[in-house]
């Protein structure tokens, strides 16, 4: 038996990342997870080095050989920068491609997939700007993973709603209002045709409304518009708490009192908490609606930060029935080809790459069920003939100051959204272009729906037209 | 008795922000959260119109009227942005200053107040970019959250060490290594001088070396280097996981196995997770090293995102003993002045405004105990002298690639950089310029020792000079 003097194979120093992790020729494994980056490397960084180094930090690497290095089979480890392509109309970008193997990360744990790939690169000082544009998730990872607690089919069955997009309401203010008030303006919005109405991201437990009044408050507003419409209602109470421990106490209550469904704010809570909170809602049959609350922060700049469809996926993942997707028409942006590509990641159960729509991996979801997307952020009446166009019947359609705001109040408001997402939906199963004759839809249903008409008065020429930060 | 016709006080339709949240002679209270943002509106919108809708979205408003503002009182609870200043050296930019009032808040919640502030603001149409800068917390906030599980002082007692930066080190490779091996290294390290040995932050329980084992091989490990050197050694134990109860249950097996530290990703794992691990920690008298993997994605675009300044000190509120503070010298970027004014924030219990350090408002930490900046990524011997000016005693320096990369291994490793550090810390101490004679100390240290001689050959002339991104 021959053994290997350590200093025949150990040298000890700095080497470039591409000597180890470049490697053009490779091709993906099934298993592999696969990343796309776009990167903008330093003045003389060369793209394949710039590459490597995303791929030896985001998995075995660091910045000098150790000799630790020879206890394990890095060729078996290590993350392999395989591809480089220009990006279109960024001549100083350029996306780079890794592959890891499955080995790399616990099973499950969407937390451990970003330490990795979303963590110490992001800093490096070889890299201008570094953005996380597309996951694959090996299926092998993603069968590891709860995925949504009920998803779209179970979550029809429970409401006994089928055929048309959802209608929520952001109860407005935001902050302020005491439970009883709370409680009123939601039995209102229900009453008046909407399926849900929703807490506000940052409603927790403040001093002016502490959760557990309002959870009380809102059971009884939601049981009282139940029995005088016949239909299922819901209100999204927001659970999301400082610690775990509070987190919990407010579900737990939540199901006491038999609602429906809960939410969370997946981002600013975190994704430890949640994927626990995803795994007592599916034990429990409860429906989660998932804010994107600091989704923005993330995801709204071209160069750098973490793209909307890679936290799309990792909720998909970790578990959520409802998930926040933009409007692309309301007060917030969202880029409409960009938007459809989330969309689909959220429902379909196979999404096939697709540059137009910024997904460059096809991904298989398995049997993980869907999310419904939801649409909301300054949408208003005049807003239901694209939004129906856009999103489709396995939607949620939410309008806050679009519900409260109407100038005969909740009730009203919530009518008028409900006559118009009716005659939608009817006028696109006739057969009808939304796109081009929605106005004309809004108009015939106004004449016979006061509610509707005032609505349009109000609102009908709100527009938000911004150019668009984040173009795909 | 008069009662008001509703359509009296209540007029539907949209409204310039500005009319109600820019409030510019207001004089913010004591008990105000303020926040400092950088922004970059679309063309055309102006700049007090910009300040009030971030004002406004983050605290009560939305994008139209709502008959239910009536049911509260918005003069007590909105938010006012109250200041407008250039930006220096951006023209296109402006800082806006925003007073929130306490009772928009939950006590001890950063994360009720991250939803809130870098919230749905960042995807408004109407701006292009925005940077939370900085965020003062008043001390009627901060008295309310548990702080750092055991503080500076308190740690150092455990130890009992005193008078110089602790030393630590990461073992690599990232990825691969079994518990057995890991173990070794481990050991090799902490027998060679260093403090401690740490996980890596995406260590968590892959199938190459599942968490328990880890624990096991690391606890021997560090009981064996603490009899042979007579000193107290740990190991951060990576508790971070897919779930809360998988992170738990890591915590109490670390516990049970009287281990005194342990370490968590807070970011990627979130503040609700993390303010209950910190709870837990308290309790125990457990340390908590803390990792800021993702922090670079929210905080070095110089435009967009969330700075560094404010995730500390959220941290310290929610509570961490360490806090990876990045290092100027190494790898990874970092700003030397911004550095020193973050550091300042993890160990000061008051900190002053100082624009040359980037702290934009005076904060005091009442009795919350302080953080330990940890340096690491990228670093070695040859930025000791660096490293010991920058960040003085009160400190980690943690060198991963920097010990196990040594051409005789990890213990020779450790020693060199033992070595370094109790120079420096003597040099310093006799009176000597570090920034000036740094390099002289450390050639007379390794005339004694050949560990820090071979360390300084391998390294001694790696730099990493690359333009900073985000420059102060
Ligand atoms: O304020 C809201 C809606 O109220 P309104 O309808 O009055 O605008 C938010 O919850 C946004 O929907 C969040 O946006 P995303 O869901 O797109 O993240
Ligand atoms: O890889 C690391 C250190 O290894 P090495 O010493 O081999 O570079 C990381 O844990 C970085 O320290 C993280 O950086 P920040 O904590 O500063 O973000």
């Amino acid at each position: 038996m021959t053994v290997t003097a350590p200093g025949k194979m150990y040298e000890a120093g700095v080497q470039a990342y591409a000597a180890t992790y470049w490697d053009p020729g490779y091709q993906p494994a099934e298993t592999d997870l696969l990343a796309c980056f776009k990167v903008v490397a330093q003045a003389g960084v060369p793209r394949a080095e710039a590459a490597a180094a995303i791929a030896a930090e985001s998995s075995t690497g660091t910045w000098t050989t150790v000799w630790t290095d020879l206890l394990t089979d890095l060729e078996h480890y290590k993350g392999r920068a395989y591809r480089i392509e220009d990006v279109p109309g960024d001549p100083e970008a350029f996306y780079a491609f890794v592959a890891y193997p499955l080995d790399l990360f616990e099973e499950g744990s969407v937390v451990n997939v970003l330490t990795s790939l979303a963590g110490n690169v992001f800093g490096f000082k070889a890299i201008r700007s570094l953005r996380l544009e597309d996951v694959r998730f090996p299926l092998a990872f993603v069968l590891t993973c709860g995925g949504p607690p009920n998803g779209i089919r179970v979550e029809r069955d429970k409401l006994d709603k089928f055929g048309r997009p959802l209608l929520g309401c952001t109860i407005k203010p935001k902050l302020g209002l005491s439970a009883r008030n709370y409680g009123r303006a939601v039995y209102e919005c229900l009453r008046g045709g909407l399926d849900f109405t929703k807490d506000d991201e940052n409603i927790n437990s403040q001093p002016f409304m502490r959760w557990r009044d309002r959870f009380e408050a809102v059971a009884a507003a939601v049981r009282q518009a139940e029995e005088e419409t016949g239909e299922r209602k819901g209100h999204y109470l927001n659970v999301t708490a400082g610690t775990v421990e509070d987190m919990f106490t407010r579900a737990e209550f939540a199901r006491e009192l038999g609602m429906p469904i809960i939410m969370h704010d997946f981002l600013t809570a975190g994704f430890t908490a949640h994927t626990s909170l995803a795994n007592w809602a599916r034990r429990h049959g409860m429906l989660l609606h998932v804010h994107r609350a600091l989704h923005a922060v993330l995801d709204r700049n071209p160069r750098h930060g973490i793209h909307f469809r890679v936290l799309t996926k990792a909720l998909r993942l970790a578990g959520g029935d409802h998930l926040h997707s933009g409007t692309v028409v309301g007060k917030l942006e969202g880029d409409r080809q960009a938007t459809l590509g989330w969309i689909d990641l959220m429902r379909e159960s196979s999404v096939a790459e697709d540059r137009s729509r910024g997904i460059f991996f096809d991904q298989d979801f398995g049997h993980l069920p869907g999310m419904l997307p939801v649409a909301s952020g300054g949408i208003h009446v005049g807003h239901i003939p694209a939004l129906v166009s856009i999103f489709g019947d396995d939607s949620v359609l939410q309008f806050g100051g679009g519900t409260l705001g109407h100038p005969w109040g909740n009730a009203a408001g919530a009518t008028a959204n409900r006559v118009a997402v009716e005659a939608c939906v009817l006028a696109r199963n006739e057969g009808r272009d939304l796109d081009r004759d929605g106005d004309a839809v809004l108009r015939e249903a106004a004449g016979h729906s006061p509610e509707l008409h005032a609505a349009l008065q109000t609102w009908g020429d709100v527009r938000f037209d911004f150019d668009i930060v984040d173009k795909l």
